[in-house]
């Protein structure tokens, strides 16, 4: 999987900065991708990066502010103009619905793909063929949600050494082995695929939390994950004025990450007044947690 | 006045040419800008330039099409968050009012300034400080406006000869002159403004069309026009896929500029398939007209 950052700005768009908009591309099995949130001009920033409206499946909306929306109508239009005829599935707080009909309706747009629009609640747990997405609320001036995505558990490894000390080099006989089927050798032994392979391990976990302060919902986004995006709007100095509007700083960020035991924390949303000092978000935040990044637009984060 | 091109595309945004938006820039007198449609990421768009939302004092909407209507949202709350406080008066098609009051609501946009939003109807003429500017009805697949701005009436010129054989040099007393009052000169002369002044000369009319196929709105907004704004989507090969989906040719806009004694002809809303090959729609369109230039993403043209 890889993570690309469309748009890592929070409020107005800056030069530097779009509106918010977070790619998860899927590169095992199926291709295709998932978006989350949509501000205005995400499909330009789309023209700079490998994705293309009609590779997305799916698409989550952490919030229904317009820094996080506004973009939405202009993407499903050109999906449709450039040849998008596959399912489009959104998922959103209550009202998405409205604006994009109303959006479509308004502009006369026509979409040549079946778009299926899903107003979610917190705690519900949307099932896929790419894995279950839970729906977590945050803590922001208006309703927002985390999105916390499992890959399906996957296979254990094969047991090389057991394997090999059984007669049985590396060959095409594994990969049966591996799709669960016992194997019999050349020799007559019989090879059980429960004793030739380790245990399934669980799929990773990938969370991308909406604007939220600090909250009981953005530590069970954090929670093992593999990796954590988390607004991390502001530095200490406004640590007030973040909570005030419903905003974390990166430190906050990195503390939640660190005792969910995160593997890795990508700070987002950041406010533009930090252009010139990013810095100071990541020291602040480096104190508590080491394994940090700060996204920028353009940023591609590869999932290991 | 200025013309500012922000957004100079057809359907879908390249990285070339945006969803169309012009802005016209008032330079003597008070400042301030108008601004005719608005695709996605106008806003964007201003950042390249020296305008801000918060200039903006009208907004003339064309037509419904996503590309000249989706940056709206965005446009009108970055206003409000970037300090405008002044009224915004918005006119547009019927269906712009509740396109523009559900996106705000379901944004939770509030916003710091007064906004008017009139659904105009062709034919209509809408009195501003600024000059008038005419409704006029086009051909285009849905609802399409052109709007016909004349300046107010400018004051005559001083007859310099005139008064310098009255007696009268150059100096503080042909501004009174041309407030339209009467002077007496050092040795007791009475000039009479009348006598002073040139008569009045007609406003500068500027046009700028909608989509819209060759049509008798068009030869409307083209007449006697300073600068005719007007779509040169197509090239003449695709002349009839032009007039199918209301569109014009570049050859077709020269012709309506000549019939109509524009000065100055402006192709805009070029689709995306001549980016390499933009000499043919002006080549095409030079045959039958001088006076034209092909606006391109940031074009700025200073009306004379
Ligand atoms: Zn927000
Ligand atoms: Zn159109």
């Amino acid at each position: 999987m890889e993570i690309h950052f469309l748009g890592t700005g929070a409020g107005v768009p800056s030069k530097q900065r779009n509106g918010s908009a977070t790619a998860l591309r899927f590169l095992s099995g199926q291709k295709g991708a998932w978006l989350f949130d949509c501000g205005e001009a995400t499909q330009h920033r789309l023209l700079d990066s490998t994705l293309r409206p009609p590779m997305f499946e799916a698409i989550f909306i952490t919030h229904m502010h317009g820094d996080h929306i506004y973009g939405l109508p202009g993407f499903l239009g050109s999906r449709s103009f450039m040849g998008g005829t596959t399912p489009l599935t959104l998922y959103g707080p209550p009202g998405i619905k409205r604006f994009i009909t109303i959006s479509l309706e308004a502009s006369g747009t026509y979409l040549n793909y079946p778009l299926f629009v899903n107003e979610v609640r917190a705690g519900e747990k949307i099932e896929t063929d790419r894995g279950a997405v839970e729906v977590v609320k945050l803590d922001h001036t208006v309703l927002s949600f985390g999105y916390r995505f499992t890959e399906p558990a996957r296979r254990g490894r094969v047991r090389k050494e057991y394997l090999v000390k059984k007669g049985l080099p590396p060959g095409p006989l594994y990969k049966q082995l591996q799709e669960k089927k016992d194997v019999v050798t050349e020799d007559g032994t019989v090879v059980r695929w429960k004793d030739a392979l380790e245990p399934d391990r669980p799929g990773r976990v990938i969370s991308i939390a909406g604007d939220t302060k600090p909250s009981k919902g953005s530590r069970t986004l954090a929670e093992n994950a593999e990796v954590l995006i988390h607004e991390g709007t502001f530095s200490e100095n406004l640590k007030d004025h973040a909570g005030q509007f419903g905003h974390s700083t990166a430190k906050e960020a990195a503390i939640i990450a660190r005792d969910g035991k995160a593997k890795h924390l990508i700070l987002t949303h950041i406010s533009p007044r930090y252009e010139k000092e990013l810095e100071i978000l990541r020291e602040e935040a480096a104190r508590e947690f080491s394994n940090i990044s700060v996204a920028y637009d353009g940023f591609v984060y590869k999932v290991k």
